[in-house]
């Protein structure tokens, strides 16, 4: 089979063998915001068609392309939702010469009953062991997760990503900001002021002012921003002490791992290819 | 004397009679920003040409003009600070046929040893009664000063109004919102969800997913969004059932002055003149 986790700005397609084994991969940038006028099934052919073409007939896909901007919308599965769950509601898409299915997402209510929804991290998910936990997928829109009896009991977002990218190219935070690889020590000094009491909106400020004083210097500015919005989202989302496995990229996966550490807890940190392997499960299910 | 208060994107001019009565006001969109090559001495010619060629001799300025990017860079006088204080730090700046003086921001530190600085601020304080209490000043960088002892103890600055703006315009949150007055139910739910448990950065991504629910209308979205900032900011630098002064404008004060309520306080709203009587105030205590 095919699977896709098929983004907001990013397409990866890995082909996959009957046991989960990776035989193929591929990424484009070809997110739903690059595809236009609907061309997704003429996008998935430029993709893939040569795999299609070698006899592939059965395409899975996940993240925003079950959205309302995506191929055909998914109405979210209520949580508890576990990896059976999912495979039952796949939702057909019309197309000639494959099957073609789309995982949905997750939706849950907080604890004041507010609304959660989360797509794509579902898959990811199904790519893990389903153990008991806490699982934090970081984001422009992070996701916290609760694991219990084998199924996504509930989760809880956090606007951090987008809240600094936000913060750095639209207000005067941004000015003094360089770009460049993240300065540890002052990732660090952000966690540490998080920990301070006062409330994030008083601590931003404190961006400035450290600039201003010269004791935050321009190149390290970015980073102590980061380890702000970080140390306070990580702060926030898990209990002190706490084990969490988190689910991310190169460059997220230490920085997160730092701010768990510093907030006593124990961090596992997973592969990426969570999501290849979360297709091939749910595929497994679904087609057997 | 003439009396300016010269913000960054502002311009606003008095002409005081010597018991601090206003003779004449007038406001230009000539904040420093709009000020090309440090062409000040011309900007205040072109604005207040006319008083001085009347034969005021004796202009005090505050706001940014003191800053890096102003005038003359004034530094800031550290709290504790009074009126008095103030008026024996003005700085003064030459000009052909008037004396020109300019009132120091004030820094501080809080309670982790931070830095605070404002600049302005100053100003209006010292055109109230330097009664003992707890002041707001919201804006882009909202100030919470402590008057104690007649004097300026230490203040606070909470970043929300930036925030505001930023994540209005360049996060997806935005997207949906749409113009218009504040739509004071949606506001009063804002203030509401920020007495909720939960971090700000959860409580942001709310915003999104009720707009998608159904349940917040786009048109309600920017009204429930400054809710939720000026909810969690108030919340946090005021203790619940505080009196609080606030010197805003007529568009933020109602703003504020519901979220001191929701907290159980009581708000006294001043006049948006308090920046003439403090010019007045303090060039009575310079010149006499």
């Amino acid at each position: 089979m095919i699977g896709i986790d098929w983004g907001t700005t990013s397409f990866r397609a890995w082909r996959l063998g009957a046991d989960g084994t990776v035989l193929g991969a591929r990424a484009a940038a070809r997110g739903i915001l690059a595809v236009s006028d609907g061309g997704f099934a003429a996008a998935l052919r430029e993709q893939c068609g040569d795999w299609l073409a070698e006899g592939e007939d059965r395409v899975l896909l996940s993240g925003m392309i079950g959205s309302r901007q995506g191929w055909v919308e998914t109405p979210y599965l209520p949580c508890p939702a576990g990896i059976e769950d999912l495979a039952a509601a796949l939702v057909a898409v019309p197309f000639p010469g494959a099957e073609i299915r789309l995982v949905p997402g997750l939706s849950a209510r907080d604890g004041q009953d507010v609304p959660e929804v989360l797509r794509g991290e579902e898959t990811q998910i199904a790519g893990l062991d389903f153990a008991d936990g806490l699982v934090c997928l970081p984001g422009s829109h992070s996701k916290w997760v609760r694991l219990e009896a084998g199924r996504v009991a509930g989760f809880e977002t956090y606007f951090s990503g987008e809240t600094f990218a936000a913060l750095r190219s639209a207000t005067i935070l941004g000015r003094m900001m360089g770009d460049g690889p993240t300065d540890l020590a002052a990732f660090d000094r952000g966690l540490g002021r998080a920990g301070d009491p006062g409330h994030l909106l008083h601590h931003l400020f404190g961006v400035r002012t450290l600039g201003l004083g010269g004791t935050l210097a321009p190149a390290a500015s970015a980073s102590y921003l980061s380890g702000l919005l970080i140390g306070h989202e990580v702060g926030a989302a898990m209990a002190a002490g706490a084990s969490v496995t988190i689910v991310a990229n190169a460059q997220l996966s230490p920085l997160y791992a730092r701010a768990v550490a510093a907030r006593g807890g124990v961090a596992t940190l997973t592969s990426p290819d969570a999501a290849a392997r979360g297709l091939a499960r749910i595929g497994a299910r679904a087609w057997c």
